[in-house]
């Protein structure tokens, strides 16, 4: 399978689609099947410490893994996050949070992906882990 | 068990200990071992339409987790999230969102959590599921 | 929604689909949306201690979600599960291992289960919770 | 860090522990933090069409992911699994299955894994993944 868009066009589908986040998240690099983003984080991501917050590495992931999909199937909007599970292992250091994120299964109706959250530099190390599936939208009203 | 801080107290902890997110939740109601809690929802937490997002839906979940725990235990700031299963079921109607979250295991060490997530008024027709685990630090040095 | 079949009908199905587990599972009641099973724990589903095994959990569990499911839309074969999020909370004591499924969801494509798993008489502090999402095959051609 | 047990040891270990399971799993590889297990299907494992059950699935994550962890603190039985999350994804193919765990964390009291299930030959085309949570004993009695 080949990617059908480029980083460019997401991040043009992501600020489009998505402006209350847009400025949250950047593109690192994309692959067939494979997507890395990372979070900009800012004040209202962290918890007292400066620790990235929980719901902040879910959205990482979250999106990380929607993006991993329409890079494959293309700028359709309506792709839903159906199922996560995700484990918190360590607290984050400082400096970028990264995700990459990989495409385990396109189906027809449903996607999963995998992936690991990491400060920059040390992906050895992941501070967190996530699974995500994703319901497909029909291609078209006859399917 | 009994609870050991009431909602005034829980209310006070969060303000206090979470600034960055404090007014985006309230307390509805709290039990032994359950709390409900209801999300503030403002323009950061809704995507295109109107509909709360996914990572506002988690960061609910996983508060009212916190506070399902800390209301039992007292106010000890360290429990950290290790572990979180949410399944998103439909799309959130209008109105406020709640969660009701209940204390299913209080461990030495972990804390399991179950709840779920409803539009006001359609407790019986859940928009979300979740369950999370909660690390439990010792209560003090000698553990 | 209304039950489509009884319990005589879903232990017919039962031991006709599933020849191989048929005798380890039995059905303790059914209402609309929530089924209750109970596994029959013989030496194979017991751990050292005479604990029943993770396994044995998660597969009375799966079967009581698919039956959850088939009790409402009749004696589809082909619904699988797609993800299973199981928590052990405790160590099951003696006697019959229960476990009370609820129907969360029941979506054109999928359905959502959630259910705790308890020892006979001590429903009240669950040894396990599990989530569970099945895949529904359509439901002819045209869809 | 280094393994604390060879293939020979974890087998004879998983031979004395578990001698209900003993026969039905074996060692393909080890490395620190990632062991290759593979399941011996027979008839109990099937379900109709001879695709390997769910719960056997599980039971091989499981399994797995408890080797990944005791060949690194060597052999304390008292591990338990806290928590799974496991997406089915694929039905597997005719052959062996196998699974390649790691260990993504081994903290004071929790161990987290995550792994693959696969049809021997086609690892890039998993069948199911997992991640596991482990509780891990206090090493002695003082802590």
């Amino acid at each position: 399978m080949e990617l059908k868009m480029n980083i460019a066009e997401l991040q043009a589908f992501l600020d489009d689609a998505f402006p209350q986040v847009a400025g949250d998240f950047e593109f690192v690099s994309i692959a067939p099947k494979e997507v890395v983003m990372a979070l900009s984080a800012s004040e209202k991501h962290l918890r007292p410490g400066g620790t990235v917050s929980g719901p902040s590495m879910f959205a990482l992931a979250d999106v990380s893994a929607y993006f991993a999909i329409l890079s494959m199937i293309g700028p359709v909007g309506l792709a839903v996050t159906t199922n996560c599970a995700i484990d918190f292992m360590r607290k984050p250091g400082p400096g970028r949070l990264l995700c990459r994120m990989q495409l385990l299964k396109l189906g027809r109706v449903l996607a999963v992906c995998e992936g690991r959250l990491f400060s920059e530099g040390t992906e050895d190390v992941p501070v967190a882990r996530a699974s995500l599936t994703y319901s497909i939208p029909p291609s078209d009203k006859s399917t």
